[in-house]
C-alpha cells in the first residue's frame, strides 16, 4: 500500500461539516456551484496528485534543477503536471468565468493547493502562476489580460512574483530595480531580483514575471514602487533580456528552481506597467492574503504528509513491550503506537496539522465572503481575515516545522535516512517560516498593525466569533470545561494587550514590538484552540445525532480526543508566553551594554 | 575573515573560571597536569580543527561516502585527520598513561570533542574509536588490550559501537546476533547490525567493532547479552567475514558512513569475548555516560557553530531601519542585529548553546570526580552524574535543533541555501535527539530510574548543589531575584514529583511515565537555569574584583545579560509544563477509544 499523504475524510469534514462550503453558493458569484462540483474539483486535483506528483516525490528531490549555459532544466514530469493542471482547469480554479476560470471559492481552491502540496511540495509551480495571473486580472489593462492570462491558466506559461532584491528582502521599501519610461508607453527595466521561485525553467514556453520596480525619479520608500509585467520572451517571441545569473541550491523544495535574475544586461528588457504608477506595493499587498494562505497551506500540507507517514510507521513497527509489561520477554514486541510517548508525538502532529488546516480554511472562507458579500458582512470578513493572516501563515509553518520534527522522531533512526519520506519533508518545510514574510515580519504586522487598526475593531470581531464557538461548546457537558478554558485564554490575551498598549500610545514602537513574535505565538495557540473547539462541537453534534459506527465513530471520537490533547498539552504554553509578554524587563532593545553577544 | 565556529573565550571561562579545571590536578590521577597542559591539549585540537576539519565542512557534506563493490570510500581528508589526531595523542586524550593515553580529565577531553565537532561534525570518527577502545581497556583481557588498543589510539584503526539491529533499536533486550562458542575460546558470530557509524571505510586499515551478541543458549532479554570484539580484518590480516551489505543515505552528518553490516555470511566471522559472558549490556551502560556526553557535546558544538555564523551575519547584514525610525528613508539600512526580534533570536541561541556547554562540562567534571575520588565524594558525584545525564544528552540536542533553526531564521532566505553553513548544520544536528538513546528513552531513564534510585538520593544531591549556587547568587542584589526564581522552580519540580509519585507507588509505570518527556523538558530548563546562574555569579565576581575593560567587560556583562534572558524567556516555559504534568486527564495511554488517530 502506498503511504497516504492526507486524510480525505478530514478534508471533507472540515469543508462540509465545519465550514459548510455549500452555503457559499447562496452568493450570486458562486451560485453555479454545489457540493458536487466542489468535490469534483477536489477529486480532479487528487487524481493529478496521485498519478503525476506523489510518485515523483523522491525523484524530484534527488534531481535538482541546474543552471547550465543560461538554461534551467527541471524534471520532465513538471511539464506533464502543468499541462494536466491547465487541462483540468485547476490553475484557474479560483478565477472568474470571465477570465476563463472555474469561479470556485478560495475555500475549495486552497484545499486543492493543500492536496497538491501534500502530494509533492517540490512541484510548487501553479500557485505562483495563479498569484501572478491574478495580479494581472485584478489590476492590469484588458490588453495585458488578453495577452498573458490565458496561457498562464493553461499551464503553458509560468508566472512568478519578483519582489526580492539582494539588498531588499524583508525591507521592500529598498527595492531599487528601475523602470525607464519609453515613448511607446512601455518601460525599460534594469536591476536584479533574487530568490525568484520558478523564475526560469524549461517546463513552460514562457515565464511571466510580476515585478516590483521603481519608475525613474519616483519617490523613495514604498510609495514609489510600481508593478510591471516582465516576460522572459516577448509576445513576438524575441528574447526580453532577463538573464538567469544564478540558481540557489537549497536545503529542500528541490523541485522548484529559485533564481537570481538580471534584467537589462543588454539594456533591452521591456516591462509593461500594471495599473497606476507607484501603486505596486498596495497591489501586491492586496494579493498578499491569498499568497499567505498558500504558504500556510503548503506548510500544513507538508506536515500532514509527514504525519500520515509517521502514523503508518507507528502502527506497523514493533519495538519493545508495553511499559507495564516490560518483563514479559516471551511476548512479541508491540507496535510503537502503543507507547505513550509515541502516541503523544502522533497526537501532537495530528493536533498541529489538523488545527492548522482548519485555521487556513477559516481564513479562506473569510476571504471568499470578503470578496462576494456586501456592506458590513464584507467589511467584517475582511477585517477578520486581515487579523487572522499572520497566525494563518505562521502557525502552520512554525509549528509545522516542529510537527515534522516529531514525525522524524517517530521513525527513530530510520526517519533520518532517505528510506522514508520524512527527512525530505523536514528539509522542505523549513522555508515556510521564511518566505512571504518571515515570522518576525508577521508578528510586527499582527501587533503593530492588525491589533490596533480601526480602533481595535478586528480583535473585537475575532473575540466575538470565538465567543460564539465557546457558547455552542458550553451547551455540552463534556465540552464545557474547554469552553471555559478558552474564555480564560481570551482574558489572558486581553491582559497582555493592556500591558503592551502604553508603549504604543507613547510612540515607543520598538519597545511595543520587542516581543511581537511571542505575541504571535500566543495568538496562534488561541486561534487554533478555537478551531479545535469548533471541530469538537461539530463532532459532538454528529455523535449525538447520527449514531455513527465503526470508522465514522472513531473519526468523530478522534476529533474530540485531539481537541482535548490540544487543550491539555498546547494551550498551557500560553502561561509562559503571557508571563514574558507582561514582564517589564527589556532585554532585546539595543544599548551599548547589551551588544556583548 | 573565516567564520568563527566557537568562542575560545567562553570555553576558557567555563573551564577555568566556572569549573576550575586545575582543581582536578589535586587528585593523584591527574597530578601530572596543570592549566598549561590542559590548554596545550585544547590548542592542539584547535589547530587540527582549523586546518584539517573546518575548511572541509562543505566539501565533506557534498561528497557522501558510497558503498561500491563492497568497499566504502570516504573523503581522503579523513585519513589525514585521523593520523593527525593519533599523532597528537588526542584519540587517547582521556586514556591512562598505562594504556598510552594522556590521562587528561573528561572535562578537557570532552572540550576537545566540542572543538572538533564545532569545526566539522561530519568528521565524527575519533569519539567512536575512543569509546570502543575504552570498552576494551575497561573490561577486556590484557591480550585484547595489547592487540587492539594501540592502533586504535594511533588513529590507524577505527572503533565502532555495534549495538542496533533491524528489530532492536531502542529495545536492546531484543538483540539477536548470535555468538557460537569455538573450541579455541573464540566465537563465531552470525547476525546483522544497522546504523553502525563509521562501520566501514577506507580511512583506516582496520575496523574494530565492539559488538553486542547473544551467546547461543543465553537467557532472553538484557541478561543474556555479551560483548565482543569483532574486527573487519583479523590480526593475521585475513578477512573476518563482516560484510557491508548496505549504506544509509542520511539527511546530514554526511561525512560519516552509517553501515548495515552482516556477520557470518560465509560462516567465518570470529569474535572475541570482552569480559564475562552475559555482561555485555552492563559494560555498555558503564560507558554510556561518556558516550552521551559525547552526543550532547556534538549537539552543543553544531548549534554553537551555527550561532556564531548567525551572529556574524547579523552584524554585517543591513536591512531596514530601526522600528522607531522607520520613516527615515534617507538614512542607510541598519545591521539586522539592531532589530529586537533578531536580537531575541541571537540571545536564544547564545542562551541555549552556552547553557548546554556549561551543563555538559558540569557532567564531565562529575564524571572525573566519580572516577578519581573516593568514598562519599565518589559516590555522590556518580549519582549526580547519573541523574544529570538524560538532561545533558537531551537538552543540547533537542534545544540545539531549535537553536540552529533560529540560526537559519536569522539568515532569512539565505539561511536556506548552501551559500552559508547553517542549512547543513540544521540537517546535521537533527540526528542528535535520536542516537545514543532517543529523547523518549532518556525521559524514561530520568523519571523511571534516576529520580527514584536509592530512595531519591540523586535529586536530593542535585537540589543541594543548586541551592549552593542560589545561596551564592543571593549575596548579590542584582542576582537575587534570579536566585529566588530558581528556588521557586525547585519547588515547582518537587510539586510535580509529588503529583506523579503515587502512580509509581501503585505500580502503574505506564501512567507514571506517560508524560516523562515533558518532565525531562522541565528538568532540562531547571538545570540549565542553574548553569546560567552559576556563570552569572562568576561573571559578577569578576566584574567586582577585576575591573575588566573593553572586550572583557563586554564578555562578563554579556554573561549576566544572557542569564537574565534565559530566566525571562526560557524559564517561564516551566509553567505550562508543570500544569500539564500535574493534570489528571490521561490522553496518551492506549485504549480502544483513543486509537482513532
Amino acid at each position: 500500500m502506498a503511504t497516504p499523504y492526507f486524510s480525505k475524510r478530514n478534508l471533507q469534514f472540515l469543508l462540509h461539516e465545519v465550514f459548510r462550503a455549500e452555503e457559499l453558493t447562496q452568493y450570486e458569484y458562486f451560485s453555479a456551484h454545489d457540493r458536487e462540483t466542489f468535490n469534483l474539483a477536489l477529486d480532479s486535483a487528487t487524481s493529478i496528485a496521485d498519478t503525476l506528483m506523489h510518485p515523483y516525490l523522491k525523484e524530484i528531490d534527488k534531481n535538482q534543477p541546474e543552471l547550465r549555459n543560461g538554461q534551467v532544466t527541471v524534471h520532465p514530469k513538471v511539464r506533464d503536471y502543468l499541462k494536466a493542471m491547465g487541462d483540468a482547469g485547476l490553475i484557474g480554479a479560483g478565477f472568474s468565468f470571465e477570465h476563463g476560470g472555474q469561479q470556485l471559492p478560495e475555500l475549495i481552491s486552497s484545499s486543492i493547493g493543500f492536496i497538491l502540496m501534500a502530494a509533492n511540495n517540490g512541484m510548487m509551480y501553479t500557485g505562483l502562476t495563479s498569484g501572478a495571473a491574478h495580479l494581472i486580472t485584478s489590476f492590469g489593462s484588458p490588453e495585458l489580460q488578453a495577452a498573458y492570462v490565458p496561457n498562464m491558466l493553461a499551464g503553458t506559461w509560468q508566472g512568478t512574483m519578483a519582489l526580492t532584491e539582494p539588498q531588499a528582502g524583508s525591507s521592500l521599501s529598498d527595492v531599487s530595480t528601475t523602470a525607464y519610461p519609453q515613448p511607446d508607453g512601455s518601460y525599460k527595466i534594469k536591476g536584479q531580483k533574487v530568490f525568484i521561485s520558478a523564475g526560469d525553467h524549461d517546463a513552460t514556453d514562457n515565464i511571466i514575471h510580476l515585478m516590483l520596480a521603481r519608475i525613474e525619479g519616483a519617490p523613495r520608500g514604498t510609495k514609489g514602487i510600481s508593478l510591471f509585467v516582465v516576460p522572459k520572451y516577448r509576445l513576438d517571441g524575441t528574447d526580453n533580456d532577463v538573464t538567469s545569473t544564478g540558481i540557489y541550491h537549497k536545503m529542500g523544495q528541490h523541485g522548484v528552481p529559485a533564481m537570481h535574475l538580471t534584467m537589462g544586461e543588454r539594456d533591452d528588457c521591456i516591462g509593461y506597467l500594471v495599473g497606476e504608477p507607484h501603486h505596486g506595493l498596495p497591489y501586491m499587498f492586496q494579493m498578499m492574503n491569498e499568497a499567505r494562505i498558500g504558504v500556510g497551506m503548503t506548510a500544513a500540507a507538508i506536515a500532514t504528509a509527514a504525519y500520515h507517514a509517521a502514523l503508518q510507521y507507528a502502527r506497523e513497527r514493533p519495538q519493545s513491550r508495553r511499559l507495564n509489561e516490560k518483563s514479559q520477554l516471551d511476548s512479541p514486541q508491540t507496535p510503537i503506537i502503543n507507547h505513550p510517548d509515541v502516541r503523544r508525538m502522533l497526537l501532537f502532529q495530528k493536533a498541529v496539522t489538523e488545527g492548522s488546516l482548519s485555521l487556513l480554511l477559516e481564513a479562506a472562507r473569510l476571504y471568499d465572503i470578503s470578496q462576494v458579500a456586501e456592506g458590513d458582512e464584507k467589511e467584517n470578513a475582511f477585517l477578520l481575515l486581515d487579523l487572522l493572516m499572520p497566525m494563518a501563515k505562521s502557525y502552520p509553518s512554525e509549528m509545522g516545522v516542529q510537527s515534522v520534527s516529531q514525525s522524524v522522531q517517530t521513525f527513530g533512526g530510520y526517519g533520518y535516512t532517505e528510506d522514508f519520506p520524512v527527512e525530505q519533508l523536514y528539509r522542505d518545510i523549513r522555508i515556510t517560516p521564511i518566505y512571504e514574510g518571515t515570522t518576525g515580519i508577521q508578528a510586527q504586522d499582527l501587533l503593530g498593525r492588525k491589533m490596533t487598526m480601526k480602533g481595535g475593531k478586528a480583535p473585537q470581531l475575532l473575540f466575538a466569533e470565538i465567543s460564539k464557538t465557546i457558547a455552542e461548546a458550553g451547551t455540552f457537558d463534556d465540552l464545557k470545561p474547554y469552553a471555559d478554558q478558552l474564555t480564560a485564554e481570551l482574558k489572558r490575551t486581553q491582559d497582555v494587550m493592556m500591558a503592551l498598549m502604553p508603549h504604543a500610545q507613547q510612540g515607543n514602537i520598538e519597545r511595543y514590538l520587542s516581543d511581537a513574535t511571542l505575541f504571535l505565538d500566543l495568538m496562534g495557540i488561541v486561534v487554533v484552540a478555537w478551531q479545535w473547539l469548533k471541530q469538537a462541537v461539530v463532532a459532538k453534534q454528529a455523535l449525538l445525532t447520527q449514531n455513527p459506527q465503526g470508522d465514522e465513530l472513531a473519526f468523530y471520537e478522534g476529533k474530540i480526543h485531539t481537541m482535548k490533547f490540544f487543550f491539555h498539552y498546547e494551550v498551557p504554553k500560553t502561561l509562559g508566553l503571557a508571563v514574558r509578554l507582561k514582564d517589564t524587563e527589556v532585554l532585546t532593545i539595543v544599548s551599548e551594554k547589551e551588544l556583548a553577544l
